[in-house]
């Protein structure tokens, strides 16, 4: 490398065993194991690497780390971060986008499958020792219609998967302009994989969830504030649809008194869908090793987040 | 029909809104709606339909059905009707194969998801009103490995949709002569799916579970009996296996006191993958007003046992 400088990463020690060896020589690593650590190693950054559980953390990491050029995340949703500001730092960001998407999608048709056979009612029966002599639920997903909004990593997995259970899928992209509302009565199923964007929050409210069918399960897998979470209480509270699957609730964590917990025909799955799994975080690491020689030679990196849009 | 006398059927008058307008003329239906009015009637069957949950009675009523010519079935399993004896009275059965395979490939699947995630653990934190912080279970379907046994109608469903979840498959038939026992070791999951016979009897025992890895999930969708249950609780207490999800247990219904519940990695199913839905007993109606067809022309039946084999 001669006299050329090495560019400082300040990377978290538990991706290290799957890093270090495949990290190039012009990179001069810096693990972080604590939030302190982070914060103390944040100003040498010009690659950061600050995921962390509690967001307020990660944003104190952005304000500190004045050399930063490249930000990566595994989060796949970064509308939290200060967007606008880094694009004005000349920050290139990458998130997790796809990296979660085969897990996120096992758990969307896991959930969907769940409240079609009414499968809390064979745990509960299961943790009473009680053999069930009748199926709580008979609802088969073959030969029922389902709309999934999203058409990302995301919406095109849980679509491969409910089309091998010969679910007629519809999926509808965000650009496609496809007039998706008029249809809404028709699908047993309708099925959120949006990204989070000012475009598509309240993007259900009360006058979609009105014109869903009494059948219609409404699964969220995108985020909180896509959906009117009142309006989707009422209904719910009115039987007006049959049930709704939410990985994403309004508060997160949902505080134990709040309404949404005593709802029989709500299913909240405490937004576990996209927790690294094994795989997901291998594939965390090549990308990133693989997004280190694109940063290099400046070409567009994978997953980099269009800061303007958002995702 | 001029002086031709009619064939008297005897059926379940809970399809009778199914049947009633599609049975040809040569037929004339009697409707029973309960034990005992299933046994007045048995003695006029030539065609008897005697499905009832407790299996007793039926085999009552087939003592009883002494013109008897073709028994039907909603049934898959036929092997507990006295096969022999029918086969020397001359009787035609139909059982109910194939029509209810995709309920329970459906329910297989979504047994395979609920253990890979654990969600079982995620119904008990919602009967707390709890936000779990940890995925409980973070495995994936895609990329792991699934031996099937058993290539009929439930195991081909099973194989299909494993296959959107990007599962490797393998899925082995009877007769194929496959030798899957020195490959047990290689799977994340062993399915079985074979019928009820002599030869599938302990198909997996001590040696079986032993040859399996320490990940492998062992699910029965088959018979009881094909499992040797006393080796699969060792193999389940000692953690020498992964988990067992059992639709099917000796005896059932399990009682209470069984050790089976006991076991957090035991999944207890309670025999509710194949409980008719909707679109399994308008299936059923349909086959049998085209088995009529068949019988008065005295052509094969759809889905005719074989009562010699036994299947």
């Amino acid at each position: 490398m001669g006299v050329e400088a090495l560019t400082p990463a300040v990377l978290p020690v538990r991706l290290r065993a799957l890093l270090e060896d495949q990290l190039p020589d012009w990179i001069a690593p810096h693990w972080w194991s604590s939030v302190d650590e982070m914060h103390e190693l944040a100003p040498l950054a010009e690659i950061g690497w600050f995921d962390q559980h509690e967001k307020p953390p990660v944003l104190r990491a952005l304000d500190l780390a004045k050399n930063l050029r490249w930000l990566n995340s595994n989060y796949a949703g970064v509308d939290w971060m200060p967007l606008r500001e880094l694009d004005a730092r000349g920050v290139t960001v990458t998130c997790g986008s796809g990296l979660t998407s085969t897990a996120v999608a096992e758990f969307a048709v896991m959930g969907m499958l769940t409240v079609a056979k009414n499968y809390r009612a064979v745990v509960r029966a299961q943790d009473r020792h009680e053999w069930l002599q009748r199926a709580p639920g008979t609802r088969e997903l073959a030969g029922s219609r389902a709309l999934i909004l999203g058409a990302g990593a995301i919406g095109q997995a849980i679509a491969r998967m409910l089309r091998g259970f010969e679910v007629e899928v519809v999926a509808v992209s965000r650009s496609s302009g496809q007039d998706w509302r008029s249809q809404l009565g028709t699908f047993d199923w309708i099925v959120l994989a949006v990204p989070g964007t000012a475009e598509t929050r309240g993007m259900i409210g009360a006058a979609e969830i009105a014109a869903m069918k009494p059948e219609a399960v409404l699964a969220n897998f995108a985020r909180a504030d896509v959906i009117d979470q009142d309006a989707l209480i009422a209904a719910l509270e009115e039987r007006r649809i049959e049930a709704a699957l939410l990985d994403l609730t309004d508060p997160e964590p949902l505080p134990s008194e709040n309404k949404l917990w005593t709802l029989e025909n709500a299913h909240i799955t405490m937004h576990l869908s996209g927790i690294p799994t094994k795989a997901s975080l291998k594939s965390a690491a090549e990308r990133f090793i693989r997004n280190c020689g694109h940063f290099r030679r400046m070409e567009t990196l994978q997953a980099e987040v269009d800061l303007r849009k958002g995702y």
